[in-house]
C-alpha cells in the first residue's frame, strides 16, 4: 500500500517542508535585528520569549545548511545558515570552548549546562556550511566541536555526574547523538576517519544498551551496561531508541545495506514499536517502564512531536532496508495518527505537545526545545527515502 | 453550608487521616531491615524502588511526631517518628553539613542538589521530635539545620544560581518553606525569636512576590522583585502560592487575628484561586501563564495531589478567620472535586498524578516527590480546623 500511495506521501512530505514547514520558521524566527533566530512561538508565531535556545541556533543552521547542499542551492537558504552561524560565533561559547545553553536576545548568556548538545548541534551545523561555502573556519569549528563532544563523552568525570559515584549511570544519548555527528562531518568534512567513531559508538549500544531479557533498548544504565533496578534505570524513551535505529539503518545504506547493522536496527525498532506505540489511542509514548511499572516522569504519557518525526523515519528506512511489509504498514499507522493531530492547518507548522490521546495540550509551536529540526528533519528524510524506494520501483 | 456539613466533613478528615492515610504508610513503608522509609510504592503498596528519598525522610518524621504531640501520644508513632530520625542522622548528612536528596535502601548517598529543602524537612523533625522527647540532640539538630536554611537561602551565591548573572532570580519557595519552618521552630521549641524570621519573608513576598498589576503571586522575579517577561518568570504555581497564602493564615491567627496578615492571605488566596481553578474540570492547575500565554512545563494543566490539598486547608483557613461564605464555596468545591477522583477505596491513600479532567495518568502511590506529606497534613490540618469552627458555632 506504501507503493501505491508513493506519490501521494512523497507531495505531503515535500511540499510541507518546501511550502509550510521551512517558510513558517523563516517568517517568524529570524531576528534580524540581534542575530540568530528566535524560536519561542505561539500559535501563529508572536514571540513569546526573546531568550534564544543554542541547540536550536544550531539546528536551524544546519537544517538551512543541509537544504542547500542536498535540495536546491538557493541563496534565501545559504545567506539564513550564515546568519545563524554568525550569531552562534559571535554569542554562544564561553571562554573554556565550552557552549552556553541559553542566550537573551542579544547574546548574553543566560545558561550553561553540564552537557554537550549544544556543542554536538552547532557541530553539524559549521560541518553543513563548510560543505556549502568551502570556508575553512567552518571546517575548523566543526573539528573542534566534535573534539569537545568526544572527549566529553568518553572520559569520565570531564561532564559532572548527577548522581554519586554509588550510582554511576550513562546514558543512550551520547552514542547516539555521536553516530549522527559523525556521520554528518563524515559525509561534509569528506572524512572516512570518523567511521571509527560510529563503529565505537554503534558497538557501545548493542554492547550496553540492548537487553535482550527485556527485549529493549535502554535509556539509562551503569559503565558497563548493567541494569539499575530504580526509576531512572527502568525509564525507556522509545523516541530516543527509535532515532538511534534510523541513524543505524543510514549507516547500513552507507555501508552497501550491511546485514548486520540493518539486523541491530531492526531489532531497536521492533522492540521500542513493540513498547512505544499506544495501542490504545496510536502514537509513540514519550516514557515507559521496561518492566510496566509506573514512570515516575510527569508526562510520561504525552505525545511530544519528536517521538513521532523518528519514528517515521525509521520505519520509512527499515522497509527500505529490508522490503518486509510490517514496516510499511507500522509507516502508514504513525503518519495517518500524526498528520491526524499535530499539524495546524491555520498557523502552519505543528504542535508540539499533545495528550496522549491527542488532544491538544500546548498550542505554542517553538521553545528551547521544540523548533525547526525533527519536524523538517522527518519531512526531508521521508521525503528523499520515498524518492529512492520510487526509483527502485522503476 | 459548610456549617451544616460540619460534622461530616471533620468525620472523613479525622477517619481519612487515622484509620486510612496513616495506617497506609506504616504498613508499606517502614524498613526495619535497613532503617528509615521506603516510599516509592506502586498502588497496592509494593515498593517499586528501594531508593529513599531524604526531603520524604523528614517529612514522614515531622508528620509521626506532631500526631505524638498534637493528637495521641501513641507509642506506635514517636518510636517510628524515632526510627526515621535515627536514619537521617546516620545516612543523609555530607560531611560539609549539608544534606542529600537521595540515599539508597542501605543509605549510601546518591544525590546531592543545589538547594536546601532535605534542611528545611529535616528540621521540622527534629524539632518535633524535640518537643515529643525533649532530648536534646534533636533541639541542637533542628537549630543548626535552621541556620543553613535561613544563610543559605539568603547569602548570594551559597546556592549555586542556574542561571547567570545576566538574569538574577528568586523563587517563592524560600521564604514561603522559610515561614513554616520559623514556624515549627518557634512552636516546638518554645522559641519567640524565630518570629523576626517569619516578619522577614513574609515582608519578602509581599513586597517582592505579589504583584498588583497582573492581580497574581510570582513564583521567580528578579532580586528585587523584577518582573522578568519570559517563561519562568511568567510561569506561576498556584499550588505554591497558595500553600504560602495558608502559612500566614496561621501567623494571622497565632497574632490574634491580625487584620493585615488576614488581608496578605486573602489577596494571594483570591488572585491564585481565580488564576489556578480550573473552571471547565475542577481542580488546581499545576503550572499557569501569568499573561495567558502558553506555560514551556510539560504538565502544565495536569492535577497533582499537593495543590489540591493546599487549597483545602487554605480556602478552610480564609472561612475561618474571615466568615466570608465564599471561601466556604471553594472548600465544598474543590473537597467534592479531590475526593471524587484522588483516593483509591481499594488499597487506600491517593492517586498522585491525574491528567485535566480527573482521569488517572498514574496509579504510583509514593516515590522521591509524592509521599506522607502533604495528604496527611491536609487531613489533619483540616480536621483541626473544622474543630475550631465548631467550638466557636457552640
Amino acid at each position: 500500500m506504501l507503493i501505491n500511495d508513493i506519490e501521494k506521501y512523497i507531495t505531503v512530505y515535500r511540499d510541507g517542508l518546501l511550502d509550510d514547514i521551512i517558510p513558517f520558521w523563516i517568517r517568524h524566527s529570524i531576528d534580524n535585528e540581534h542575530g540568530g533566530f528566535s524560536f519561542c512561538l505561539d500559535r501563529d508565531g508572536t514571540i513569546i520569549d526573546t531568550d534564544k535556545g543554542v541547540w536550536m541556533q544550531g539546528r536551524f543552521t544546519w537544517i538551512l545548511a543541509t537544504l542547500y547542499n542536498e535540495v536546491e542551492q538557493r541563496d534565501e537558504w545559504l545567506n539564513m545558515a550564515i546568519h545563524g552561524a554568525d550569531f552562534i560565533k559571535k554569542h554562544c561559547f564561553d571562554t573554556d570552548g565550552r557552549m552556553y545553553f541559553l542566550v537573551d536576545q542579544v547574546g548574553n548568556p543566560i545558561r550553561k549546562r553540564r552537557y554537550v548538545f549544544s556543542e554536538a548541534f552547532s557541530c553539524i551545523a559549521f560541518a553543513a556550511l563548510y560543505k556549502a561555502t568551502g570556508e575553512k573556519e567552518y571546517e575548523k569549528l566543526a573539528r573542534e566541536l566534535f573534539n569537545v563532544y568526544e572527549r566529553h563523552t568518553s572520559q569520565e568525570g570531564l561532564i559532572p555526574p548527577k548522581f554519586t559515584e554509588h550510582r554511576k549511570m550513562k546514558g543512550m544519548g551520547h552514542p547516539m547523538i555521536g553516530i549522527v555527528t559523525a556521520q554528518e562531518m563524515r559525509k561534509n568534512l569528506n572524512d572516512e576517519s570518523y567511521t571509527s567513531y560510529i563503529d565505537r559508538w554503534i558497538e557501545e549500544i548493542r554492547e550496553d544498551f540492548l537487553n535482550y531479557e527485556y527485549q529493549a533498548v535502554m535509556e539509562t544504565v551503569g559503565p558497563g551496561g548493567e541494569f539499575l533496578d530504580h526509576f531512572d534505570g527502568r525509564t525507556l524513551t522509545p523516541g530516543h531508541a527509535i532515532e538511534g535505529a534510523w541513524f543505524i539503518f543510514e549507516e547500513a545504506h552507507i555501508r552497501n545495506e550491511d546485514p548486520e547493522l540493518i539486523e541491530t536496527g531492526t531489532t531497536m525498532l521492533d522492540w521500542m514499536w513493540e513498547i512505544g506505540w499506544d495501542k490504545e489511542y496510536g502514537g509513540i509514548y514519550y516514557f515507559r517502564d521496561v518492566k510496566g511499572l509506573p514512570v515516575q516522569e510527569y508526562w510520561h504519557d504525552m505525545k511530544f512531536w519528536w517521538p513521532q518525526n523518528e519514528t517515521i523515519i525509521a520505519t520509512l528506512w527499515a522497509y527500505t532496508l529490508t522490503g518486509d511489509e510490517k514496516y510499511a504498514n507500522w509507516h502508514e499507522m504513525i503518519h495517518h495518527w500524526v498528520f491526524k493531530y499535530f499539524p495546524d492547518p491555520e498557523f502552519g507548522e505543528w504542535y508540539g505537545y499533545l495528550h496522549r490521546d491527542g488532544r491538544i495540550s500546548s498550542k505554542m509551536k517553538g521553545n528551547v526545545w521544540k523548533g525547526p529540526f525533527h519536524v523538517p528533519r522527518m519531512y526531508l528524510k521521508a521525503w528523499r527515502i520515498l524518492e529512492r524506494i520510487k526509483l527502485n520501483i522503476k
